[in-house]
């Protein structure tokens, strides 16, 4: 018989790829607004955040609840805080898409610098992050989750390299340097993104193999 | 008599406070390396950065083991909760301090581009609220809690006011490109610091008072 434990597990994790879903649409909206330059739903990713906070306070709760009400031990209570602090990473990441969105808003007030290639580029791998780390999560696979964590460094090497064009784009023209600095804010909550996918991947690692793989301790 | 949980409870808490003294130590001396241009004091910080990362695993650990041993309820469970979240956030705003050294570096590569003062500022305000969010921790304080989320807009206004600043310098002498860039990373790494400090405030009051002031919606 499947225990009362199992079907709020089960609830929890539903949940928390509710809330992921969330966030991911909020990213690839985020990222749509800027290319194509359309405000109005850039505005929508603003107004979004909402219900993602909403999400974020529900799921603390049930995790707090189910811990005092089932005392689950050993995997079930390594489940129940790693989703406690994937919770906490989506509602980041939530807030983050927020910020290029309010980015966006201010450089649609100007005509476009020049097209954005790497930028959408490290927004597709940040946002593969995202998903995979969840998908790793709910089949409580350690190889897909170290797979993201590796893919980290691709999204800080594509930074390094928006952040390098757009500083010699000011040099060269000094009416450039607002919406370039606006454009290295966007690499930056973009790299942060990718970042928190890692946490929630090296959270994944942690919960099926029960060892850390955070700030490589236990090496790879 | 004492009960063995609270003899641990009040271990967690020692530990705690002691992640975050190590975590204030960085900032504070992230920004005198900043402001006095000492890159060996700036090395330091980067150094520093690997007994924070041990010390959050270990507190990490500490949290679970207890959770499973002692299948703590209400306040106790809800303590031990909260200090997985502030945890987590210290360990980030130790991340965010080695970041404001390594952009150290690569200014005191380059002479100074102007006499610092509002990120200083800023600087002494985030590590002010890193302080008293602990404090208000230990003491159960949810006015200081209250207090500390309130001076988050503190560091906002100052940060805007860093970025129009530097903004302005870039525009008046392309030479300093380079460096405002880093001063304004600069100054939203102690942003996000202050924000850091203001969830563990918001933590706190939850504790306190069980109920939740994140994003607002309880109200204020």
């Amino acid at each position: 018989m499947e225990r009362h434990l199992d079907v709020e597990l089960r609830h929890l994790q539903e949940r928390l790829l509710t809330m992921a879903s969330l966030v991911e649409g909020s990213i690839g909206r985020a990222i749509h607004a800027l290319v194509s330059r359309e405000a109005p739903l850039a505005q929508q990713v603003v107004h979004s955040d909402e219900p993602i906070n909403m999400a974020e306070i529900d799921i603390d709760e049930l995790c707090l609840k189910m811990t005092a009400l089932y005392h689950p031990e050993a995997t079930d209570l390594r489940f129940i805080m790693m989703a406690f602090k994937i919770n906490n990473d989506l509602e980041r990441i939530g807030d983050l898409a927020v910020n290029i969105a309010e980015r966006t808003l201010e450089l649609l007030k100007e005509p476009l610098l020049k097209p954005l290639i790497d930028i959408p580029r490290m927004a597709t791998v940040a946002q593969g992050m995202v998903k995979d780390s969840l998908d790793a999560f709910v089949k409580r696979d350690a190889e897909l989750a170290r797979a993201v964590c590796r893919r980290d460094d691709e999204v800080d090497r594509l930074n390094d390299q928006v952040f390098r064009e757009l500083l010699t784009c000011m040099l060269q023209d000094p009416r450039s340097i607002e919406r370039a600095v606006e454009l290295i804010l966007i690499g930056r909550h973009l790299e942060r993104i990718a970042d928190h996918a890692t946490n929630i991947a090296e959270d994944v690692v942690y919960l099926v193999q029960g060892r850390t793989i955070k700030h490589h301790v236990a090496g790879e």
